[in-house]
């Protein structure tokens, strides 16, 4: 049994965190925690999230320092804005905890990219060197040595899902950028009181056009350019994300399936469709990526769903910790 | 032409409003204002409620004392909180501004009402005297001839119209109180940042079992004890009242329609079923209030259904306006 | 292991049983069935329900007689209109089959009460007699021998667990009957093409009133008249029925509280609140009741909640399973 | 007064149309119809949409012949299936009748069109020339001499209001194709019963990849190709199209803005935002296409906003009326 810790445990993907892991046969939920200041520090989880009522009340700890569980816990998970992450994954990592960091604190081994893209100087170089980048996945060798695995963001999980197949055979052709059009539910914008996400303000629409944080992201782990353009859609949960791709001229209908073929065919939490494309409810409250595709001449259209608390959050953190800790790879997942 | 104020303007209900009005032949608005430390002061209602861009682009002032404005127009529209209502009504009255208010302050001429439901000591009985409660249907007589309109609440509304014609009517028996459940919309608790009407939180759910702000206003008014149980619903806008009865023992279905029938076969803005009972889709956006109901036995179940922005706040505002002023009773609502 | 066949899995109840079954440690799927004029006929499950694709893409074979799979298998639900179930289910039970019936056809043990309110002659009293009624929380004991359970329906397993308690309890005065005010989600309705249940036409409107069939399903197993209102609300899961009682002169809010803590606190699938009531979102997905009420003099408000496809049916047909074969209550449910 | 008669009442965008002829004061509805075989034949419009009840209440006559009103109406707003409105349209047309027809099947001025697209032989070869095809901003002086004007579909409404100033200013580079992805509320699936379309079923999806008719309508009509990828969104109404592009090189986002500016300062129906880009909610219940665009190096995205049954169907519809009859442009749409 590993002993955890889990930080931010009051949000989206902290509640999810905590319903995964408190039915993993080798985990022990220690602590769950918010920040000191945090106006969910004392009470229950289940008090916030009814579900959980009867099944996990623990409360919720105001985390005063990383120091308080550092010796206590053998693994740390950071369900925190990336201010908080890049406060406190060092103490936790220098007293020997493995963190799983689900903010970008720590996804892109380039201190710059902070200070140009977050507005802030990263302050640990030397553990962003050793942080690796948890696109489960794609990273599977790097995440079982890793001691501090950086999830991806919810948007980029489903577009390098979508995409890197298809960079990696060498069929996009490179001088079209992929167009990336994803709408994300409201949960994305974390839990928090803002006119923006209040009921009656959400609608459709548009956000972060050319300059979305996730955008970078992208691109930095893909190798090449793309446009990204995020939208919030009139629902809870998930993200669907339809790309549009120029093909090489050469490539074929089946040369795209065989690309995911081969980049999936043994993955489990990523379903390919032979026809057609995923709608969002085949993901809703799944662990799973589902990918469809359709081609045109030499035009190609990538469909990804994926809920975005889960394999863009909560589920590929424990995919992760699974991977990690040799677990089988959906174990309390599905 | 009249000109006119609306105070609170950035709201839902103030924006109706500012709508009906931008419409209304004989009114000209002449500002729009909000708090002075509202953090929507200086920006255009437009910029808000972007629907109305292109048609409304005026900006919402910000308002330091209700005297500023007391000269310059004749009719004053408070769409405010209801301290902010009680503090700034006088002045507007004693400058001689008709003035319609859609907040609680006034509703009930008790002064002592408002200590124990509201909290707050009333400091300006004499207008609470002379205030008259804004039930279109009911009290056409007095608002033609009122200073000050207290605009019912949206529950109340809707619960009054389905039961005055049966309590007018000695339909109910006293034995057994009527049982008011009824569902609103989130737009019902406001234009603001709160948790609690972010999207990913709400749930239908009851809230404020047995100690509602609108049911000592119900009691008030129609003069009997009722149940009201109030519940958030899922949707922005609406509310549908379902409302459980006792029948006199003699009293048939016939009694009933023919109370209904002398209460608003005149009356533009209430609809009866002959048959079934209201969907809230019957009234979303329009002015109505719709009521159907079925008897079997002593038993009556009676359904109101209305948008609570408009015949439960801004509709009747201006239906009071058009009453007071001699309009058509229906002008700029239909 | 106990090999299993369910008929009507293309359902919206039907996939949430075989969802359960096929992660049940000792049941067997051994088939999935439809009538054999179903347009679901020869597809795959997963086809129907994108969800479970790559979890069980199991096909939906034709079901042409009950004898087909009579003597292959030990257990049959039947997730099936009334009509089908009433025809359907003796065959399995000559044969041997433990039959857990989700429809209306077995669940009052009075043939007369067929021909009144669902409008055919029941043809099977022998088993009509025999069967037993699957609340599961009030008839273990029955459940454990029986080998035909009529699992409840969606609105009276909501209503009598709110109920029931209270009755035996000898709490409410017999002279008011109870109010019960449920609203459902769409999904109650079945899965199928019909102009009420398009998207664009559903919005929140009682339906029924006075004439639901649920509504004698009620009165017959809680033995007291009540008064049922459903409603359609616009979501897609879920019951929330709020219900006013009058209580017994002497009865205060203890008295209530030990009446629900004796019947339920130990009842793993009911979930009691010591204050406030429970909203819809906490249940939908779960197989949970769950319980919550208030009381002011001699009124009293329960609040009862559930997810209508889980407690309201597939989840509570597990659980009688769970029951009648000696798996621990909540095997596969939570 | 101008006598109309519209076909096709009852479905969604004939329920809008109706609405606004009823308020138009140079219009009189001289019958609303449907087809003779139609399941509303009969009824009346305000039973099948509650929120006319007391508004417009007209029956809903089965139509069997075009001959039976064509001498009795001006105009015909037939709202109805390609199919029916190709049958319809030529015997209102010899009749002399100006005809508004909101179907496909008059779009584009090329019978061969219809044959590979709509799957069947166009009979009328010679309307087929004179129809004008409605897009009113860029259509004015050809609507002002038509007999047949095709009101263009809901998606290549939003999409050459965005595209076509771009393309007439010539400031794409015609290397790479706009993408068009838009998102559509359920209603534009039209009135009927189909799973589809129920409740518990609709979920954002892309459909119609590659093949759906309004693509060959857009390219038509804009003389480019561009890929087009529809989405079925969860909400009833309006279209939200973001529309990416690449500009050829040494276009300018000022060149953009006067692109947009010289083709819609001066049309009341198109709203130009000079920072941000539309929601959805922004246009919906209204009769405006809003567009608001950024530019990044050569990367424009432009965003189109509207009410798929308004400005993509029915409003217009109602402008191309008052545009041919010199009403002033905007009359009963605002």
């Amino acid at each position: 049994m590993l002993n955890t810790l889990i930080v931010g445990a009051s949000g989206y993907a902290g509640v999810e965190l905590a319903t995964y892991l408190n039915r993993h046969p080798h985990m022990n939920i220690t602590a769950l925690a918010v920040s000191a200041q945090s106006p969910d520090a004392g009470k229950l989880l289940s008090d916030l999230h009814p579900q959980l009522k009867g099944v996990l009340d623990l409360p919720l700890q105001p985390l005063r320092a990383a120091q308080e569980y550092a010796g206590k816990v053998d693994v740390v998970f950071l369900a925190t804005a990336h201010e908080v992450s890049h406060a406190l994954a060092p103490a936790f990592l220098d007293a020997g905890c493995v963190v799983f960091d689900l903010s970008g604190a720590f996804r892109v081994n380039d201190a710059d990219f902070y200070q140009q893209y977050y507005g802030f100087s990263h302050q640990h170089a030397a553990w962003l060197d050793k942080a690796v980048y948890g696109l489960a996945e794609w990273q599977h060798g790097a995440i079982k040595e890793a001691q501090l695995i950086a999830v991806p963001g919810c948007y980029p999980t489903a577009s390098q899902l979508a995409l890197k197949p298809l960079i990696e055979a060498n069929l996009l052709n490179p001088a079209q950028w992929p167009v990336i059009n994803a709408t994300s539910g409201v949960s994305g914008a974390g839990r928090k009181a803002a006119l923006n996400n209040s009921f009656c303000e959400v609608s459709l629409q548009p956000y972060g056009i050319f300059n979305h944080r996730h955008h970078p992201e992208i691109v930095a782990h893909l190798g090449v350019p793309v446009i990204f353009t995020p939208h919030l859609g009139n629902f809870a949960r998930g993200i669907l994300a339809t790309i549009t791709c120029r093909l090489n001229h050469d490539v074929s209908r089946e040369d795209v399936a065989e690309a995911f073929h081969n980049a999936y065919h043994d993955k489990p939490l990523v379903r390919l469709y032979e026809t057609g494309v995923p709608a969002l409810k085949a993901v809703v409250g799944l662990p799973y990526c589902d990918i469809g595709f359709d081609v045109q001449g030499e035009h190609l259209i990538v469909v990804a769903a994926e809920d975005n608390l889960l394999k863009g959050a909560a589920s590929q953190a424990v995919q992760c910790l699974n991977i990690r800790f040799g677990f089988p790879e959906t174990q309390s997942l599905i």
